[in-house]
């Protein structure tokens, strides 16, 4: 299964980074891709004085570009994220599309991104992002794949989850910056991968240190083994990996981790 | 506080690996550790068919040794692991003493080690040994800690329980081999210690390609950014490490992860 992570550069008018969006995924779907994986953010600028002026609803302008995008591209989308206003509130949101253009999924990312690096990143997104309540589990290609957003994989407990719902690849559209980038990044993907034996991908924003937000970028496959399939270094691009979900068997039956796991042991005392 | 990780290459002899382990510790007290770690089955050969035969009960010679150490080197010591022969079972068991010699803890490895990886490390601990039923976190020295035994570290859910009973560090004997070591071994001890904001401190044999099990070594202490504070590499010897733990503190006020879970989404369906 052919596997498109879309690495852009994200600029400041909306309609030109969905352009862009639109070739890359056609692009993507040329070089065969089944699924195409966008990046947070992928067309508004990550800053919180610009999501409410991005915002859109499910069934807008984004949205139905994304639909579009998917169907004429004959790839099944795992949308990025944009600003999604819904009852007056807005979401870090991503949206997963069919080939047909049909809404398979959605994750409203449930771990707003709040931290004040000494030295380094600040950033406090539920100024302006109400969470998630969702742990996020679709059906699409005969296979069953998790969704989550950015600072969602800060939280093992989410992954596991989704796991234990039988998730063989997780989707995280993300972008980290250049402080938890370096530090946490490739660390982070590598080991959600090993504890659960599934594949991590990740797509995220191409390095641009002329942008708001200066995205880490790396766009990356891991296998469940936590190898390192594919990473997209800084640069805009298209990288198309061939992946074998059937992997996640052989690793689950060489060292089992998930079947050995003791519930019972588990109680989250708070 | 200093800690000491001893990286000791173990025989086929329990008292000349008990003598060795006792000079070792002795030699962290007067380089001035608070606390000293060995190695998971520390004076075993780590091997199915030797556990029955290194086996003793609680208040036997291997116990009453360690005991003997700690106070003699007046340091809190984390005594590896060794058979332990209890009401006709075998457990892979760790005892802490304090510097008066007292027993201050003891976990019995929950998680056993049964792997089997295609042109790799076989291994069945559930053969010979029956599994703890227990996570463990104990107080010394003013400070709460965690403590598990090597494979244990492979569940992310007993990490996250010790940081939620307030440990700040967690104390691993272990013994990763020359298949999951390269592999897993650094990545793991950092992820768990990124995620929980707390130290990890790991103690491995030294690698010895004559012994029945080839340790992969790199005894390890990891501060809770996931940055690699000592790492013993391949051979024997004694690394006294001071850390500061409250940096904890910093690294959850600056990143909050612990605080910003959601404990209400993350229920486990299985």
């Amino acid at each position: 299964m052919k596997i498109a992570l879309i690495q852009m550069k994200v600029g400041m008018d909306k309609e030109k980074n969905l352009q862009k969006a639109r070739q890359l995924v056609l692009h993507a779907g040329k070089e065969g891709a089944r699924i195409a994986v966008l990046p947070e953010m992928f067309c508004c600028p990550y800053a919180n004085e610009y999501f409410p002026q991005f915002a859109e609803p499910v069934g807008g302008h984004i949205f139905t570009e994304l639909s579009n995008m998917a169907k004429d591209a004959n790839v099944t989308l795992v949308g990025g994220s944009f600003p999604l206003e819904e009852d007056g509130k807005l979401y870090n949101a991503s949206f997963v599309f069919s080939r047909d253009g049909q809404l398979r999924a959605s994750h409203r990312k449930a771990h707003l991104f709040d931290i004040n690096v000494e030295g380094g990143q600040k950033f406090c997104e539920s100024e302006v992002f109400t969470p998630g309540e969702q742990i996020t589990v679709f059906h699409t290609a005969g296979h069953t794949f998790g969704l989550a957003v950015c600072f969602d994989i800060r939280f093992p407990e989410m992954f596991r989850c989704m796991a234990l719902r039988g998730a063989e690849a997780v989707f995280v559209p993300a972008a980290f910056n250049m402080t938890t980038g370096p530090m946490h990044w490739e660390l982070t993907f590598r080991m959600r991968a090993v504890d659960n034996q599934f594949f991590m991908i990740g797509a995220a924003p191409a390095q641009d240190k002329y942008h708001v937000y200066h995205s880490y970028a790396h766009s990356m496959i891991c296998d469940p083994w936590g190898k390192v399939l594919a990473d997209a270094g800084e640069n805009e691009g298209v990288i198309v990996v061939d992946i074998d979900l059937s992997e996640n068997e052989r690793a689950r039956a060489q060292l089992p981790i998930l079947s050995a796991r003791k519930p019972h042991l588990y109680g989250m005392k708070e």
